[in-house]
């Protein structure tokens, strides 16, 4: 019985976007006020979507305290609290948008839990906004 | 790199269900109360879902700012603080149920943005009752 | 001891704010699009406190069950999928503010209730505008 | 024209997770605090999910008040304010994790409204962990 | 400088409304679901503030690190993953109504933070119900 | 007829606590994570209640577009995508709690409305933490 888990789990950061092989002038108009130079910051809101086999004995998809553990020691030890831009080596040469930010998630996440279960992820940067990747995961 | 980006937004608006090809009798019980000759009304909320690839240079798969203008101008302007039967032209000879407006709305949404974008709508008529279009978007 | 219950419902309807004692121009510049001719609708939120003594036998202030018939039977089958401006006598002579509505729901409410409760109502017209009677209930 | 509406719904239930196969000390190992001898409980939030064609008379997919008519009948009056392990016979040899009792939910309703619709089912234990079936409906 | 600080929380468990004063038909009178033989659950979400002087050099009403820790220590040990009635020994006869359990809860907290402070609970059943100590905190 | 209009906003923001007052350790000690040296961020929501006496003509407390606007331009201009302790001359010698935002946007706004209205505000942090000033308004 193939069936999909989802836990939801959340973290505070800084950033602004900005590509350094661009000029200030196009550094502003493409990101607008998410390029201010002394950085702003976000709640993001995450979801884990994890698909697979149900153990027949258990009951179990995945255990839901091993999937909180390994959320909680691989994305937010890694991005709580921190500054996306000069604390995360990943983003040393790459713009923090939200769309890199979810796909850096997914990896993560993908690599953690192995072959045996197909990852999606849903990052909201506000309420109003959010991204998934895979986009029809 | 294909990924999918939402973006929320709302509209208030008046509306009765009622098909005048049918008698009182029949859209009474057809539409309950949804039928009450005066209209009633309803806070809509939507979901708009647009996938396609993300830009590496940007790292955005479409401006939100661009994305938030056209919900703006296309879908809020159109319907928010409208009567759907009596303000609305689509409606003139179409039940105004929450199933025909998200289809409208997908149709307005997937011509504005173009077919580098697959689009995918969601529609609260209420907390509880919303609606999708298409339906495995 | 002395404690506070609150109870949510919510109803759906349709409005206009309109004083037929003005002109057609103050309307349109005191109330915007809220003035539309063809009424708009909105997804009423609605949170009523009531204040009193604990029974300590049974542990209860009031019959949940009970309260929430009342406000059934007393502002849902009175306001939900109506139209505020013609279907509610009350309205006839007075602006279908949130504010009006508002105070107009208390006054149902402490009536059904009686005095050994002090009600207080919340009165949501959309998710971010909202208005309370009494002031500091 | 296919079309997805959804529909909410909520019950509350008391449960533990135990397999009466095992020991003690495995089911203690396996559920933590789930495991608690004299139960424990959750307001179970849910949303069903039906795909099919829209009736261009009436606009509708579904008659809601049909549908949660249904969920009321066959769901919530199975499960709200039970004891899923003693009151719920689908239970007395199988464990009562949120995977098993979303795919009972499902089996209920596709059966109900029968194969002209597609139902997918998400059920919340908690606001941060749910499930979905099929995993990708 | 006076202010207040909230904190959210919440914990799951398992209760039965039932007086054991009263006969089976007065308990199923009174309660009616509520009072099922083997248990119901909630969810429970919790709500604690705290009001008091500001520190000027740190900015703090209170560490929230603390108050998280005093919730998490006195309250959410104390009642999640239990049975109210039978793994609480407070509600040995007392009634687990939500107005009692939000009393015991603020009685807890005042006496954790101590005079400086002032505490107000509030307790939610479900989404729609809940329930206040001090009744005007 | 005294009652209060409440109306909601948000703004994002980086910050870091931070003394400069004492040392380093100190700073760690107190304020934790909180005071990573390359900032983080929040979406701070916000509530600003208003009291005072409805116009019998209009049936307004306020015009809630005005209120809006003076949200908008006074509070969202000055903190939305800024960092706290740069870009705000407020800060410069004051640690950037919610505490301290929160009594600096009341007495923004509470000037702004004037004595005929009295002011309360709501500053959440995090879903979880908010702060209200005043603490009994």
């Amino acid at each position: 019985m193939k069936i999909a888990v989802f836990r939801k789990a959340h973290f505070n950061a800084a950033h602004r976007l900005h590509n350094p092989d661009w000029s200030d002038e196009k550094n502003k108009e493409m990101y607008g006020v998410c390029n201010n130079y002394n950085y702003h910051g976000h709640n993001y809101d995450l979801e884990v979507k994890v698909v697979g086999e149900v153990d027949p004995e258990s009951g179990y998809l995945i255990d839901l305290k091993r999937l909180k553990d390994i959320i909680k020691e691989k994305v937010e030890n890694k991005f709580d609290h921190k500054n996306l831009n000069l604390d995360v080596p990943e983003f040393a040469n790459w713009p923090t948008s939200t769309e890199n930010l979810c796909y850096l998630i997914w990896d993560i996440m993908q690599k953690s839990l192995g072959d045996q279960y197909e990852v999606t992820i849903k990052l909201w940067e506000t309420p109003r906004n959010y991204v998934q990747y895979p986009a029809n995961g």
